[in-house]
Formats: structure tokens, C-alpha cells, sequence
């Protein structure tokens, strides 16, 4: 009489982003006609640069061809990429060894699995608000109690808030993993060198190791901010680094990320080499490998046209966000965080309106679909996050919209 | 202080293909210039249809133009995609629902997470011999004892041996989820409907879940014999199915897959829906879709012309499998399963040999590679597998090495 995983009854009614389409969709089929403008989903919309695209059909001819033709490769991913990624954080100051990198089909990923090389019995620690994925796995594995329709019990919130500019002070009981997301998602906040070190201090001391989401690294311009964990001193002890090509090189469709777990990364029971050979036997088992065609873009995406090339899209992008950010204000909004140095911009909601709220309003009067602050933790209560992904035009749009439809 | 999920350190050293590429390598390096000749992993090798190539081409031209560019799509898998893996399904004789498919980036994560849906509480039963990752993953997950070296503690191991024919009889204790693959991999044995009638009435009866692994049934050329669990009667009411397009198309490298959960499938503590929408979460939750790229090429091998040309690629490798049969026949080795409906051959070694030391004997002085029986379970010892995935001419190669070099 087999049984289900009950962990999974205590997660909330839907994952955030299903939801949010969710409602649109039955919001577009009672208005049919109506334009829907999108600011939620940090979505990319811009095509694909012309190396990357040069790359992915170089592969796709490879395989049109038994000389060339691949089927299984390492699990880890191809020698080219990895070095290529080593190369990449070399760039910015970073050394690390080809096998310390696993390439993955995506951030998302490997966030979600992580958690599954460590003890049930670890206590979590993540940034409120957080990307949910960093919360929902650790209530599917067990790791907290039940849900009190806020918070979930066990879990340790580090509210970011005004107060402490949407960075969070060293949690005051101890914890053994802790999520920390830089760019944030959803805040657009960006850890300084000093605030890094605090957390990589704090964990080499209690053994505890940092989940280092680094997916928004790309959008940073100010180069007095860390772009990797891994220029902080002792960070390779204690962090495991995920990164993505999602964002920097429009691979949200595409499909291609990878985690760093460097050789010298322990915890209480994994002395030096442990946690990387656990994470070793994690991808060799349960996972193949990402796609042979999507990694030569990857490759693409990281040889210096490419690195060029994206680094305009993601101007653009970030012109988007100047574009939101200055309408936004012109309404009379709050931009408490972000839009410089992250593609998201964290908004006060209007007198007080509860997040969802704000969202249908956005939803029937502007049309515009933003992304409620409370799917993202209990201190997104109050605000809700913009995204500067999408195509200028529709951008444009959306903000003349909340500008004009929005009723405050 | 962060601890470790120590069922990890249950685990058998090493997951079976990475330990046969690390004696293979350990061999190559120390005997450079000699060709190594492989009949081990199941690896595809053959150029892909022009379909195939054809469909892939356009998806990519898609992403380099801002009106058809595409990012994050449905994590359960593009429509059309899921519609004509229904449209497959019809034709081979069963009713699937669009939303009872989740498309994947391949078969093995699906057959990896499957599990994690399920009480770590439900006793698990595995055809011996299996693939390694039903096994591995329930250990990863805390479903087993301890390792004893050849088994685990806890696993219903459902033993497969001349005796019946390779298919096992129905476990003697109440078991909750049950893995069965067929076409076997490793044995090449495949389940007659009134074989897989009788597990699933067993399944019905003690509301126990199949995993039906279908990862092979395009090599099925017996018009009696099953392609998919769906045709047995109630087997949607208990089976949830598992396939790939990496030997059917050619993409082992390429990654994609599927996983059928029927909203009909039910447990001990769910109804009707709740595996389907816990599946569906599960899925949205640490999953971000196959790649947009990939998919297109799935929807193009499973277009008229692209299922034809797949076949003709099958009927290339099922003419290596005739091959490899009679070579290992007139060596005096005994071919006792597998090689017609079938890629592979499940060979006995000879002289009471250990798998483990056919497996060196083969590569030392065939210099052919293949895979060691016992690295799939305990009724493994004994029996080595042989793959008739392979480029025509290293086939040829291998045999006629085996023939000449391997001393009985």
C-alpha cells in the first residue's frame, strides 16, 4: 500500500509563478481582446545573439553527421564548457578547478536538488523574501514543520527589509544551510564585499554552508561588487555557488546552468573533497548531463564575442529597467530596492494594499501583471517586484499603462 | 554545523558507468595506441534523421528573431509536443490526456524523481537484475538498510534467471512501489501482456504504484508484445510510465523524455488526481522545462517522416544486435536473453567467471568493453551485458575480437 511523500501537503496551494499564470489566463478568457502586458516572470524576450546562434547550429550540424555525432557525454558536462566556465571566474577573480564545476540543464535545478546532499536534520536559513524553489524543496524533503499560512515552521526568516537596505544581519540562533541570492530575486538588493564576508565568517565558524545563487551576476556594473562568492576570503570553504546562462545569455528556454561545489567545501561531517564527490554521485546518478547542442552555446555564449554580445543585451535590459523605474516614480510609487545592478525593482505597494491585491488591481485596471511580494516570503507582504525583462515597446507600454489606468 | 545525508554512504562505491569509464581509462592510459572497442553503454551512434536535424535547424533560427524568440515555456513540456506524444500513445492502442504527460529533459531524471513523490516509509521492488538508478535513488532517498555488499537491506530484490524465463514472479511480500523495464535493461527480456497483467492486478489489488520504464519499447518488433504498460487493463488506475527519445531518436546527447502520471493512478493516500497534481508540482517546483530547442526536435521524431526514419536508424542497430548474437555464438558463449526485440545481450560468462573478471579479461585481451552483470544486482553475477547500440564497423571489430583475441 504504497504512500505518498505527505511533506508535500504542506506546501502552499500553488508554486508563485504557476498561480500568477494562473490568474492572468482566467482574467484573459473573461476579457478576450484585452492586451496583457507582462512585468511578472523575469522572462527574456530579446533574440539570441548571433554567436550563440552561429554555435547551436555548428552543434546541430554535428550531429547530422556519424564522424560528429555525440550521444552521452560526461554527466558533469563537456571539457570545453567547464573550462570555459573556469576561465569565466578567473575573469573575475576567482580560481576554480574544472572539477569543481557540474553543468546542469539550469539554475532551477540544481537550487532545487542541492539541498539533498545534506542531513534532514539541517536547520535552513533563507533571505526573506527568497525565490521560493529555496523554500518549497526544503518542505518537500522534511526539513520544516508545518505551515502556519505565513511561515513555515523551522525555518529561519532573514527579513530583508528597509531597515537593513534588503540584506539581512547573520541569523542570531545557528543554521546550517543558508540561501543567499545576489543580485537578489526578488529585491534587485546586491551584497557588498563586507556583507559576503560576514556570512562566509559566520559560516566557517558554525559549519554551516552558504547556497550562493548567482544567477543576476551578469547585471552588475558597479565592479566594486562581488560578481562570485568566491573572491571572499574562505568563501571556497564554505559556499557552493550556482549560476546560470538563463539571464546573461537569454537561456531561459534554452536551458543551461551550472553549480560550483569546490573540493575545499565541509561541514560538520564532510572534511575536504566530501561535499564535491557527494555532489559527483548526485548528477552521475539522477542526472545525464545537459544537452550536447545547448552546451556549445554555452560555449558560444562564454567566447569573447558572446560574452560581448550579451553584455549589449543585457544593456538593454537595464535601460528597460531605468525606463520602469523612472515611471514608476513619476506615478508616485516607491522603488525601495533595485533596477541598478539587477533587473528587478522592489515596489511599496500604495496605501497599504496586501501584494496580491495590488496584482489583480494591476491586473484589471493597468493590465499589467507584476509579481505579488508576498509569493516570496512574509516580508514581501506590502511590496511587489518588477521585472525589466521584456521587450522595449511592451515595456514602454506597461508603464504608460500603470501611468494612466492605475488608480491610486 | 551542516551535516550530510549519510545514506550516501550506503551507496556502492561508485555508479556503474563512471567506474567502467574510469577502468577503461585506467587501461588506455596504460596501454596507449590500442583501439578500445565498445559494446558497454547503451550509447546511441548513428547520424541523426534529417527530420530530426531539420526541426532543430528552424528551433534555433526561431531564437534568433525577436517575434518567434521563446524563453521559459510550461515546465510540463510544450503543447504541441505533449499532444503528439498522445497522438503516439493512441497509436500503439491507449488513451493518455495531454495533462497526464510531463515532457523532461530525459528518461534517467525521471526515473531518479520519481520516487521522491512517495512516502520514504513504502518498501520498494526491483527486477534483479536493474538499472542501477532505481535502485541508488531509493538508497539516496533513506528507502533501504544498510549495503551488505550485494544487497541492500529492505529492497525486495524480484528475481530474474533462466528459470522464469527473465521475468519475475509476483513478490511474495506486500511491496508498494514496483520497478519494472521493459524491454529489459540489462537482460533484453520483454513482458508479455499477460506477465505485466499479472502485476498489474497484483498492483491493483495492494495499491501499490508501478514504475513502468519504457525506454526501449521502439526496438519491440513483435506486434504481441506491449509498448507501453497502458494497453494491460487498469494499469492507469496503477502505473505511472516512463520514456526517452534517446534510443528511439538518437538522443542520448540531445535529452529529452517523458513521464506519464494518469490522474486515475492512485495509492494508499491518494485519490483520484492528487499523484498527477503532486507529480505536476514536483515538476514546476524543481524543474524548468526541457529545452525549447530540444523539444522541437522531438516533436519532429515524432512527426510521420521522423518516426520513419527512426525506425530505419532501430533496424541498424537491431542488425548489429543479429550480429553480435551469432559472433558470440560461434565464440561458444551463451546468449541467454535478449538481442530480438531488444538492444541488448545478456550473455552468461563463461567458466562460472565473476562478471567483474570477464569484464577485464574482455578488455584486456578483446580489447572490447562491456558491461559487468553484477554492476545491476545481485542475480547479475555471472552474466555480462552486451549493447547493440554501435557504428556497424566497430561492431564487426569487436566480434571478430572476441572471436580471435578473447582466450576461453
Amino acid at each position: 500500500m504504497a504512500k505518498i511523500n505527505s511533506n508535500y501537503d504542506k506546501l502552499s496551494a500553488g508554486y508563485l509563478f504557476p498561480e500568477i499564470s494562473r490568474r492572468v489566463k482566467v482574467y484573459s478568457e473573461k476579457n478576450p481582446g484585452i492586451e496583457i502586458l507582462r512585468l511578472g516572470v523575469g522572462n527574456t524576450t530579446e533574440a539570441l545573439p548571433s554567436e550563440i546562434i552561429k554555435g547551436l547550429h555548428a552543434s546541430v550540424d554535428k550531429l547530422s553527421n556519424v564522424k560528429t555525432y555525440t550521444g552521452y557525454g560526461d554527466e558533469q558536462g563537456n571539457k570545453n564548457l567547464r573550462e570555459a566556465i573556469v576561465s569565466y571566474y578567473k575573469d573575475l577573480g576567482a580560481e576554480i578547478l574544472p572539477d569543481e564545476v557540474f553543468v546542469s540543464d539550469g539554475a532551477k535545478c540544481d537550487v532545487a536538488n542541492i539541498q539533498s546532499i545534506f542531513s534532514n536534520e539541517c536547520k535552513v536559513a533563507v533571505q526573506d523574501p527568497a525565490y521560493p524553489v529555496y523554500v518549497d524543496t526544503n518542505v518537500i524533503a522534511g526539513r520544516t514543520g508545518k505551515n502556519t499560512g505565513v511561515t513555515y515552521d523551522g525555518l529561519v526568516y532573514m527579513g530583508c527589509n528597509l531597515e537593513n537596505n534588503f540584506f539581512p544581519s547573520l541569523p542570531t540562533e545557528k543554521v546550517d544551510l543558508i540561501y543567499i541570492c545576489s543580485p537578489n530575486n526578488p529585491t534587485g538588493a546586491v551584497a557588498t564585499r563586507e556583507q559576503l564576508k560576514e556570512f562566509v565568517d559566520y559560516a566557517i565558524k558554525n559549519k554551516s554552508v552558504i547556497i550562493f545563487d548567482a544567477a543576476y551576476n551578469e547585471f552588475i556594473s558597479d565592479s566594486t561588487l562581488p560578481k562570485t562568492i568566491y573572491v571572499i576570503p574562505g568563501a571556497k570553504e564554505c559556499a557552493i555557488e550556482i549560476n546560470s546562462f538563463s539571464k546573461s545569455a537569454g537561456f531561459t528556454g534554452v536551458r543551461l546552468g551550472w553549480s560550483i561545489v569546490p573540493k575545499n567545501c565541509v561541514c560538520e561531517d564532510a572534511s575536504i573533497g566530501k561535499l564535491n564527490s557527494m555532489w559527483n554521485r548526485r548528477q552521475t546518478t539522477m542526472f545525464n548531463g545537459a544537452s550536447n547542442i545547448v552546451q556549445d552555446g554555452g560555449v558560444a555564449a562564454l567566447s569573447k564575442e558572446g560574452l560581448k554580445e550579451c553584455k549589449e543585451i543585457i544593456e538593454y535590459y537595464m535601460e528597460n529597467s531605468r525606463i520602469i523605474k523612472k515611471g514608476l516614480e513619476e506615478k508616485g510609487l516607491k522603488v525601495v530596492s533595485g533596477g541598478v545592478n539587477a533587473p528587478y525593482l522592489w515596489v511599496k505597494t500604495p496605501n497599504g494594499m496586501k501584494s496580491w491585491d495590488l496584482f489583480d488591481k494591476m491586473l484589471t485596471e493597468a493590465h499589467v501583471v507584476i509579481t505579488p511580494g508576498s509569493g516570496f516570503g512574509p516580508s514581501g507582504e506590502g511590496y511587489f517586484r518588477v521585472s525589466a525583462f521584456g521587450h522595449r515597446e511592451n515595456v514602454i507600454k506597461a508603464v504608460e499603462s500603470i501611468k494612466n489606468n492605475l488608480k491610486l
